[in-house]
């Protein structure tokens, strides 16, 4: 029987999730959808007429029609809503932020700990991005060796006016946190910010770019350029330089033109398009194991809370200017690696 | 409801497509399989326990449970397995070839126009690669002017001691043929092959690499390098020379690696791995159709007899080593090009 | 002491060659230039004021002042000047053709047997880019094992009004079958010509591009795309497929620019500039070995018969759109390869 | 008349100089050598017999056959040397450092300050590398905006068992600080460097690699990898991020071999292969300019002065763990930048 799922949200990317959920996931229902907006649920419901409307958030998650939720809300709705799915005893994916700030993300790790089951995954995506899994996957085979520097890029076209210089790093920085801890296998344990400034920078309605500097548990120094403003087009990229070699991030095939004096390809324009595999692996893997009553990859309520809690340190990086050690609560056993996973503790 | 297919032939081709069905593609279910050997049927109803096996393949083709049928039987059952589906009036999946040669592929082409009614498509996935569909994107974009050359490459790092000279063309080129006829929207009207001779070959179970050039309808050459000892991996490759630029295909996205005073990236060891996605695109595109009612893309029994056809023309060409004309029927009015596609007549 | 080099031609390729050997070329010094033309030697004599004009062709010759000759005139005087170096018993470096038509360059090749003496070399340079001779280098050294086919593209922006169709051979492709012979180390035994048709090509002054299919005397198949109007840049590549590997040319280093929503690097805009590197090697070890008394590397009168002979024969082969085997004369021992060529005798 | 050259130091670098200077130079002969070593003076008379030794480094610099001197003695002695060029008034190119320490190199500059004549250049040779040339024009041309962040590597696969930690900074980064200056066209303002700890480098002879952070004048954000057994072989590449774009240096040319299951290019093994042509173009340009009286190209007394604080600077920083501003002398107006090249004051 497939998996029913409820989708929380229906902006651009909870329309997306039920989309993907029923035309590219198999085993996928998308059952219920609830959007404060009558607007947003008409027009899912015009492109998906099984999809039936849920007058409240709580009715979806309580639905017995709902295996599961996919929660695409506001930012600032994502820990209320993890928190009674909790209660609900269902299965969900939050879109990152697990939420609004890290005492938030830590209210919801607690709950998971003391319900003692892991029922929350976290949709920081580029897990199951085929570049970036090549990447781990080289590096767990021994191919450079032992990693001992780290170097990553995030590049974004263009942001909203609603982004703040905080947002850098709460909003942008969690995907690139996630990956150094996630392809390194261990913890992020220091964050300094140095910040660009002078005249290309002071106009910007923020700092950008900004380049962080990480440094693990196991004393790799990682350096994060994010580029909110980059203009040219949507790249991320990261390098692990090891004992005996370096691995990198394959480019994105794109045909190759010949044109006007120079060969070129393409470059995606937004997230959307260079993670759309991924966001279909995610969501592939999750109804997977959610119907199979195993534990999905990706990331869970712990990481999601750890991502959050670096983000922070680096917005207090960047404003005291110098390195600043994480101050993360330690880890409960729900979230002990599983063996394929080996990270270090905090 | 789900498409219920039915596939024959359980071997490693049958048994991926129901790996595929079964996993990765939306809206399939494979209900019953047919293999004349009963322990590769158990091996498949190991892993897919749901799936009946059927005693013989008219009582998969006629099986209640069975909507549509994918075929990855022998070459030389292709031709009376389709024909039987045509009978049923259920839509077939057939791989290529259409049948062990192009006299059998006509019968079908002819037996189906009489019927009136497309239900055969014929498994020439390169169609479903993003790599080649991002190629002929770009083409009809005009990003390159109009098409006045074309150069492919076909390497395959080994072959079974079983294949045959003739079977460069009739088993390995019926793919690049398709992506020929394709990509450029016309039909090949001559076929030259120029055949290496000399001490690197001399020991050669059969000639190779063959290089042969194909004429268009509208007048563009093409040249195509077939390896099929080419001992380093698998590779496919084509490149688009236009009157105002020259497009060819991506690399295949691999990590790059820095090792032992080289800069590498991994290529493909065979078809599998490198058209993976292809085929499930191709399941799930033709998954979708069938259950909605639809034609579904990909190539038609029209397109399976006039790649066989050209196959075969390349075989006459390289035994006299002369330009030979295609001789093909008239296109049948059931295989009228969709607005879509706009190909040339033969 | 400075070899001293009298240049006849002042045109753009003469006046570059005054350069080159003015500013680039250890011990090379440009003492006299002739040019019928006394605005051009005004011009010279305006950068270069030590260089002096010489009235005629002759004088410069002859002249004291002049150890070797190079020779930058219109093709059609290339033999007759030549022959006079020869008769001075003086080395000359003639850019290619040698002579307008192969009858010529017999005659230029005969005499200089018959001196017995190697006194002419010819402006092939490409033998001379760092690109080329790498590729030469993999193959010298097994990296791909034998050589069983080989692709090479010669795409130029433009040409001028004046360019015909058979130039296509005799003036474009000579550089190419020179490569084609240098690298795999024999010689072209039969040419094919594909010439495209069609709207594409309506109203083109002449047929364009070209596929040329060579084969060598060892049994090496190789295609030669050949297009003169490509409008996107300048680009010259080979690939060398063996039996073990292929290898490549690589391309030309230039700066990677993400703009615009692309990645690119730049193409060259004309062989001047790509093969900028190639003129000042080869007028350096031609300046090197004269001022020594050595042999000088590059292609001799021998090589300068041989790729005109088999572009004529790409003429024949175009018009005639049929395969034509090369008849060449025999090779007379003064051109017995050295043991570093290892060429096989045609 | 050539320009008469005296190089000091017949080591590995001195000799290449001389055979570069010999071979490769137009305009230069190399007249007079002088080292301690009498064998090492003995080898470079073997190949270069027309060059005279001197018995001592002073009677070289003053002697009548000596225009202008390079200098490639040991580190400790440069400073010493070059202040004798300057009081004997001949021009002198000296492979870096310029001096031993910051005070070293600040008594050269003040002494020639003194004088009022630019006499000194260092052997920055990065600033004639074509490729580095290239992201400089590219950026001065305006493909990329205004600079807002940098990324560099450089990383050389092995050194020799007395490299120490404090020279990764003092013998290494100075080549990048010198092209961070240049390319950027501003100064460093402060610099921070991060250190990897951990079981990775723990049986290492010093802390390798180091990432070095440096803000420029101008606000500009600069990541440096310096990685010192990178055991992969010796690469070194720069990235300029502008507000429109991002340009970096190319990969250097080479061919591209598909063999065993992996695309791949050659990769640099030292310096010497990977700057040959730098070294080459930097001789020239200091020979045209000395034999004609102009003031060379390339870096001077006073960038010799600034790479050596900077790197001073790396050193404590490391040290200290912490930011650490620049501290260097006013800028003597001898060093006003001329038009083309515009750096900050600092
Ligand atoms: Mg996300
Ligand atoms: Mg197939
Ligand atoms: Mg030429
Ligand atoms: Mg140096």
């Amino acid at each position: 029987r497939d998996v029913q799922i409820g989708v929380v949200g229906a902006g651009a990317m909870g329309t997306e999730h039920i989309r993907l959920l029923s035309e590219q996931v198999p085993g996928a229902r998308v059952t219920v959808v609830h959007d404060p907006d009558p607007a947003r649920v008409a027009l899912v419901r015009q492109r998906f007429p099984h999809v039936l409307p849920a007058p409240t958030s709580d009715e979806l998650i309580n639905a017995e029609a709902v295996d599961a939720i996919v929660i695409a809300a506001p930012d600032e709705d994502h820990e209320s809503l993890v928190l009674r799915c909790l209660e609900a005893g269902k299965p969900v994916l939050c879109e990152k932020p697990l939420a609004s700030d890290s005492a938030g993300c830590l209210r919801v790790v607690q709950r998971e700990a003391e319900l003692g089951r892991q029922l929350v995954r976290v949709g920081l995506m580029r897990r199951f991005d085929p570049v970036h899994r090549a990447v781990r996957d080289q590096l767990a085979d021994g191919a450079v060796g032992e990693p001992v520097a780290m170097h990553c890029t995030h590049r974004v076209r263009e942001v909203p006016a609603w982004f703040t210089g905080d947002m850098t790093f709460t909003n942008a920085a969690v995907h690139d946190i996630d990956v150094v801890r996630w392809i390194l296998g261990t913890e992020i344990a220091s964050v300094t910010v140095h910040s660009p400034s002078g005249p290309a920078v002071a106009n910007a309605a923020f700092v950008d770019p900004q380049i962080v500097v990480f440094e693990t548990l196991r004393g790799t120094v990682v350096t994060l350029e994010l580029f909110l403003n980059a203009r040219f087009g949507y790249q991320v990229t990261c390098e692990v330089v090891g004992t005996s070699g370096v691995v990198s991030t394959a480019q994105v095939a794109s045909p190759v033109l010949l044109r006007q004096g120079r060969r070129s390809s393409g470059i995606d324009i937004g997230f959307q398009s260079r993670f759309a595999s991924a966001y279909q692996a995610e969501l592939t893997e999750w109804t997977r194991a959610v119907g199979g009553g195993d534990q999905p990859g990706g990331a869970t309520a712990w990481d999601g809370y750890l991502v959050t809690v670096t983000a922070e340190t680096c917005v207090r990086a960047a404003r005291e200017a110098t390195r600043v050690a994480i101050d993360a609560m330690e880890r409960p056993a729900l979230y002990d690696p599983r063996r394929d996973a080996q990270l270090d503790a905090v």
